[in-house]
C-alpha cells in the first residue's frame, strides 16, 4: 500500500481530493496549517474530516502568516470582500499553497510517502495562481530536486484530482464516495461553529455547486 | 532603490550573501525562521547580524518542523554526527530551504521586493539537495507562476552569490563588505552562549575556510 501526504483544509474540495486518493488506494496522512486564518472553524473542520475518513495521522503545523499580512484571509485591515471581481482577489494569500506543499514535502519525506494531494482545481476557482495546473507541475519539478529522495530517483507526484472538474462534478464524485460534507466549512468568515456567511466568494461557489450537483446542500448558515 | 528579502541563518555564508545583497544596492529586508532547530544560538545571531548590516526589517518565523522529525537537527533522537560521511548526512532537515524561500517568497510578495537572496553554495557544503543550483533555478521558476506578481509579468528571481565559491572565498569576499563575522554562529550543537563545538560537519567546513582565506577565525568555541 503506498502512503499519501492529503493536505485538508476544512472545505469541500480538499475532503473531496482526500477521498478521491483513498479510493485509489493510497494510505492517506493528512495535513493542515494554523496560519492566522479568519475562518479558522475550517480547522476543526480539518479534523473531522479526517476522523471520518479514517487517515493514518492528522497533523496540525502552526505558523503565523499575519506577519507577513497581504491578504484579506489574515489581515483584519483588509475586508472579506462579497462578490467576485476581476482579476485575483484580497482574498489570495501570498505563496500559500507553496508553502503549505513544502510542508506537506517534508513531512511526506519523513513518512517514505511519495504522493502529495491537494484540492486546488482551475475552473470553479477564484482566480488563484497557485491552483493552476503550472503550478502544481512546478511544484513536482521542484519537490524533486529539493530533497535526498528526489535525488536518490524515488521520483514525488503531486497529485490534483480536481484541477480540471467543475465544483458539482466535484460534489457529485464525494457523494459517491461517501463524503459527509455536512463536516466541511467553505466560507472565508465563518463563525466559531463553523456556520457559513453565505455571502463570500467561496460560500456562493459552493452554493450554485450543490444546486448544479442536484444534492441538498448541508451547508449550515447563520 | 530595489527592494530584496534576504534569508539570514546566523550562519558565515547567509551573513555573507546579505553584504553582498546590500553591496549591489538591495533595500534588505531579512528573514529567520525558529523551527525546532538544535543550534537555537544561530537565532540570536540572525539577529545581530541583521542589526549589524542595518536591514529595514528582521522577521522571524516560527514553525515547529519537530513536529515532522527527519532530522538531526530537530530530532533530539538522532546524534549530530562529528566526521563527514558519503551521500546526504542526517542533518539534512527535509524540504528546509524550500519551506524558507516559499515564506521568502510571501513576504516578498507583501513587500513589493521580488529579489530572494539565500546563502546555499554547491562547492563546500554538505551535499544537501536543496543547495544546489538545478533547485534554486527550479524554485524561481515556481515563484513566478505561484504568486500574483509572477502572473503580473513582474518577475522574481532567486539570487544565491555564494553558490559557486569556495568557503574561503566567502570568507575573503565578506572581510572586503565589512563583515563581522564574530556575530555568526555556524556550529550545528551550539551552546547557549553561541559557543562552537569545532567538531561537527558545519565547525570543520567554517575553520577550514578561515585557514585557506588566511583570516584570523574569530569563532568561540567551547
Amino acid at each position: 500500500m503506498r502512503d499519501a501526504v492529503c493536505l485538508v483544509s476544512g472545505g469541500l474540495d480538499s475532503a473531496t481530493s482526500l477521498a478521491m486518493a483513498r479510493a485509489e488506494g493510497y494510505r492517506c496522512s493528512s495535513l493542515s496549517f494554523d496560519y492566522g486564518q479568519r475562518h479558522r472553524a475550517e480547522l476543526q473542520a480539518a479534523e473531522r474530516v479526517a476522523r471520518d475518513q479514517g487517515v493514518v495521522e492528522h497533523k496540525v503545523i502552526r505558523f503565523d502568516m499575519g506577519a507577513i499580512g497581504g491578504s484579506a484571509l489574515t489581515d483584519p485591515g483588509i475586508d472579506v470582500p462579497e462578490s467576485g471581481g476581476e482579476g485575483i482577489p484580497v482574498t489570495y494569500v501570498p505563496a500559500r499553497n507553496t508553502i503549505f506543499l513544502s510542508f506537506a514535502l517534508g513531512w511526506a519525506e519523513v513518512l517514505g510517502a511519495r504522493d502529495l494531494f491537494i484540492g486546488v482545481n482551475a475552473v470553479d476557482y477564484s482566480g488563484y495562481p497557485d491552483c493552476r495546473p503550472a503550478f502544481v507541475d512546478a511544484f513536482e519539478s521542484l519537490a524533486n530536486l529539493a530533497t535526498r529522495a528526489g535525488v536518490e530517483g524515488d521520483r514525488f507526484r503531486v497529485q490534483a484530482p480536481l484541477m480540471h472538474m467543475t465544483k458539482a462534478e466535484i460534489i457529485r464524485r464525494g457523494v459517491e464516495l461517501g463524503v459527509d460534507y455536512s463536516l466541511t466549512v467553505s466560507c472565508y468568515q465563518a463563525d466559531e461553529d463553523g456556520r457559513a456567511c453565505g455571502r463570500c466568494d467561496s460560500c456562493r461557489l459552493r452554493a450554485a455547486g450543490f444546486r448544479e450537483a442536484g444534492v441538498a446542500d448541508p451547508t449550515r448558515y447563520r
